[in-house]
C-alpha cells in the first residue's frame, strides 16, 4: 500500500464529533384496516453517534451496524411501530439502535414527509385515491441516550403571499450605498420555513402541526406588516399562544421580492399591477420566537 | 482576427430551421380593481420565427428585435392586455411581435403558470392573502404568420396515486429477460404531464382547465386499473367526453413505483402496508388519445 | 366498477402517437480487463413502438414487455453488448425490443453519460480512480423497424463565458419598449445544449464527440462576435468543416446575462469589472447549421 | 387592524437569536489589468446580527440597513476591495456593516465559489474564454463584533470513485435486520462536502484550497478502504499533514452505491462489471478530523 510510505510525513490526528447512518430512505406506510386507506409518505435519515473511533482510525468494523441495515430496519419497524406520528416513530428508531449496537450510545432520526390530500369526487375524499400537496412537514428527534428526546418538528416550502397590507419604512436612509425608496404599499411574499421545540409532556405531533400550519397562514392576514421580520415575530406569537405544547418556534423567511416592472418609460401607469418576481437576490429573516 | 485565417478550412454550410427569444421571464399580474384582488403567476417564454439569417451568417443585426425588448413588451402588453387568459394573452404577444418585427414572420409564446390559492381564514377564502399549489397549469400558443393560431394546453407536476384496484397481468412471461411476477393488487401512483389541442372556435381556456383538471383525478378513481396504459387512454377519454373544445389530448405518465419491501426475511408479513417509493427507474407512457 | 356507468357518456375515441418503456436507468459499465480500469456511466431511457392498442383502450397486456423486463435487458445487454459507444448500445437495444416484442415494430433509446476524468496522481491519470466531470454526453438513437436507425449525438451543460471581444449593436433601436443601449464591449456567457446528426456510413461515435466538445471551445475564442446568434452559426460552420460524418447540427444557447451593475450611484466607475450574473431572463436562441 | 382583537389571547414571547440579510447574490468580479483577465464568481450571502428587537416586536425600522443596501454593498465593496480570496472579502463586508449600522454587533458572509478554467486552444489556456467546473469553493466568515474572525472554507460537489481497493467486512453480521454480505472488492463513490477551520495566523485562502483540493483525490487511491469512515479519516489526516494553517477539517460523504446487478438470473457473470447506481438510499457519513 502506497499508504504506509506516506505514514512518514503524516501527523498525529485524532476522530471528533461524528455520526454514520443511512439517508434517503423513501418509505410509504398504508394502513387497510378499514376500506377508507390512510397513507404516510416519509423520506428518512437515521445517523448513529457512539464510540466509532476504531472504524475511522483503524478500518476495524467489529460491531457496526450496516448502513443497510439501517434501512432494513427503517422498513421492519414502520411495520412493527410508527402507529401514530413520525416523531414517535423516530423515538422507536433511535432506541433501537443505541440497543442493538454496542458501540451506539444516541442517534437522531430526521424526516420530511410529503404531504397526500385525498382525491375529491362528488365532494367527497376518496377512499384511495390520493393527489400530493406542496408544503411539506418535517422533523428530528434526537438522543444521547436513547432514552431522553429532544424533538424538533417543522414545516418547508409553505409559500404565502399578500398583495396588500405591507410596507417597509423607515429605515436606515442617509448611507452611501442606500437607493430604495421607501413604502407602505408592496406585495410581500416569502416561502416559509420553520421548525419547533415542546416543553415537556406528552404531545399529539400531528394535531400541533395541523394547528400551526392553519395558524401561519392566517396570521399573514391579520396585520399590516411593516416588515418581513414583524411579521415572523407576529408569526411566532400567534403560534405560542394556540399551542401550549411549544416552547420556542424559528423561521427562515426569504422576502421573495415582487418588484413593480417600470412601465413609466413606454408611458403605462403600474400601481402594483404588473410585478417582476425576481428570483435573486432575496432578503433572508432568521430568527427564533420564545416564551418570555 | 483569428477568424479569417480559420476560414480557409471552412466548408459550406446554411442556417436551419431557428427562432429567437427571451425566456424565464417570471411576471405577476395584481387585479385590484375590486377589493377582492386576483393574481396569476406566469413563466413566459417568447420565441419569433423568420428571416434570421443576416444575423447568424453576417452578424448583420440591423432590424432584430433585442431579446431585452422582449422582456420590456411582456410586461407592457401585460398591462394593456392579458385580460383573460395566459392563452390569449400569448395569441397578443405573438401578433405583436410579428407586426413590430420586419423580419419577424410568426413565434410562439410558452408559459408555465403557478397557481395559487386563497388563505382560509375561518372557512372563507381570503381577499388579499394567497398560498402557492402544487400541479402547474402549462401552454403554448404559436403562429406562422401571426394570424392564425395552435394552442396547446397542459397540465403539470399532478401527483396521484391509489393504493388499490390496479394490477399488472397477462405480459410477456416466457422471456429471458423478464422476472416480474403478475399482481393483480398494487398501489399505483403517477406523476401526470398532459397537454390538449383545441377544435376551431372560440374556447374559455381557463373552464377547460379546470374542468380537465378535475377530471383526470375522478378517472383514476372509477376503475380497475390493468396498466398505466389502460388507466392513460380512459383519461383522455373522459377528457374528450367532457371536453368538446379538446380535439386531442396526450400525457406523459411515469409509473412512480412503490415496491413491497421484503420483510418475510425478517419474519414479518407484508400485504402492500409498507412500500419502498423508488425514484428510479421508472416505465415511463407516452400517448396520444384522439377523436375516432 | 363505476367505470360501466360512465361509460353510457363517452364519445368515440381511438389511440394515436405513443410509445412506453422503462427511463431512468442507472447503468455503469466497468471494464477490468486491464490494471487500467474503464468506466462509462449511462443513464438510459427505452422506448417502444408498435401495435398497443388492446393493451390502451382493452386492458389487455398479452405480448407485452413488461418494463421491468426492460431494465433487466439494459443491465444484461450491457455485460453482452455494449463493446463501444453508447449510440452502438442504443442500436442494440432497440434491434433486440423489436425481436422480442411479438407487438414491438420500432422504438428509441436515450442517454445521458456522466463524464469522469482519471484522478490525477503525480501528474498521471490513476489506473482505477476517477472524478465527475461536469458537462454529459447525450445522445438518441431511434428506429422504426429495428433495422435502420436515425442516431442523434449531442452536449450538455457546457457553459463558456468570455469577458471581451463581444457586443450587441444595430438592432432595431426605434420600437417603442426598447430601451437597451448598443455596446460592443460586453461579457457574454452561454450555457450550450448542442445536438447533431450523421451522414450514412460507418461512425466512430466516441471519436466524433471529443472533436466538437473541443471545437466549440475554440471557436468561441476565434472571433468577435456581434451576436450570440454569429457564434452558433460559426460554432456550427467549424464542426461542420472538421467533423464530415455530420450533416447538420443544432444548437440551443441562452445567453447566461453578466450585467455591468450600476455603480454610479456610488460614485465608483465600472469598466465591465463587477457584474450582476442575472439568472433570468436570459436570451435564448436555438438554430440548425446544416451543409450548404 | 384585526390584529388588535387578536392580541387578546396572546401570550408573552421574546425575541431568540436571529439574524437578517440578503442572500443569493451573484457577483462577478473581473480582473482586466492585463490582457489576460482573471475572474471570479461567487454567489453570496451576508447576515447581520445585532439588536434587532424593536423591528420584530414593534415593527420599528429605524437605523436599520435594508436589505437592498446590503446587495448594493457587496458590489460596490467588490469594487473597492475583494482584492485576493473571497473569505478575505467576507471579512470586508462584515467590517463594514458592523461600522455602518448603528444596531449591528456582528455578522457572517457565506459564499459559494463557482470554479472556472481557461479554454484550452492549442495546448494553451486562453486569454479571455472561460469553461465552468464541477466542484464548488465554498466559505463562511462569521465575526461577533467585527473585529474577530472564525473563517471555515470548505468544497462542495466533489464526486469521485474507485473502481476497486475497497470493501466492507467484519461488522455485526448476526443482527435480526442485517442481510448485506460482506466483501472485500466493491466500486466506493461518494460525493465529497468538507470544510475545514484555521489556526491563528495569516492564511493565504487560495494556495490552501488548492492543496486541499488535490490532496482529497490523492489519498482516495492511496489505500485499501475497508470503510468510507477509515476514507474520511485519512483523508482528514492527510490534509491536516499538509497544510499547518488548517486545524480541523470535517467531512460529509455519503456512500454512493453502485450495486452489481443480478445478471445470475439471465446465466451472465457480472465481476463487478455491470453496476446499478442506485440514488437511494444512500449510506451517509459525518465527522471531524482534528490534530491531536
Amino acid at each position: 500500500m502506497t499508504q504506509t510510505a506516506d505514514k512518514k510525513n503524516t501527523v498525529k490526528v485524532k476522530l471528533g464529533e461524528n455520526n454514520y447512518g443511512k439517508a434517503e430512505i423513501n418509505l410509504m406506510k398504508i394502513n387497510r384496516e378499514s376500506k377508507r386507506h390512510e397513507i404516510r409518505e416519509l423520506q428518512v435519515r437515521v445517523g448513529m453517534t457512539g464510540d466509532f473511533d476504531a472504524a475511522h482510525s483503524q478500518g476495524d468494523n467489529s460491531e457496526l451496524i450496516a448502513t443497510d441495515t439501517v434501512r432494513n430496519t427503517v422498513y421492519g419497524l414502520a411495520k412493527e411501530g410508527f402507529k401514530s406520528s413520525p416523531e414517535e416513530f423516530g423515538k422507536e428508531l433511535v432506541t433501537h439502535f443505541v440497543k442493538t449496537g454496542a458501540k451506539v450510545s444516541g442517534g437522531f432520526m430526521e424526516f420530511t414527509e410529503h404531504l397526500w390530500d385525498r382525491v375529491q369526487v362528488g365532494g367527497q375524499g376518496h377512499d384511495h385515491s390520493f393527489v400530493r400537496q406542496m408544503p411539506k412537514r418535517t422533523g428530528r428527534v434526537e438522543s444521547e441516550d436513547g432514552k431522553a428526546f429532544r424533538v424538533t418538528s417543522g414545516i418547508a416550502e409553505l409559500y404565502v403571499l399578500k398583495t396588500t397590507e405591507s410596507g417597509w419604512e423607515n429605515y436606515l436612509l442617509e448611507e452611501r450605498f442606500t437607493t430604495l425608496p421607501e413604502t407602505h404599499e408592496r406585495v410581500m411574499a416569502t416561502f416559509v420555513t420553520a421548525k419547533w421545540e415542546y416543553n415537556e409532556g406528552d404531545v399529539d405531533y400531528d394535531a400541533v402541526w395541523e394547528k400551526v400550519f392553519g395558524q401561519l397562514q392566517v396570521t399573514l392576514t391579520d396585520h399590516y406588516s411593516p416588515s418581513l421580520q414583524n411579521t415572523l415575530y407576529l408569526m411566532g406569537e400567534a403560534v405560542l399562544s394556540i399551542c401550549p405544547e411549544i416552547s420556542r418556534i424559528w423561521f427562515r423567511m426569504p422576502n421573495m421580492h415582487h418588484l413593480q416592472y417600470n412601465l413609466g418609460r413606454f408611458d403605462l401607469e403600474n400601481n402594483l399591477e404588473i410585478m417582476h418576481v425576481d428570483p435573486e437576490p432575496y432578503g433572508l429573516m432568521e430568527g427564533w420566537v420564545e416564551r418570555a
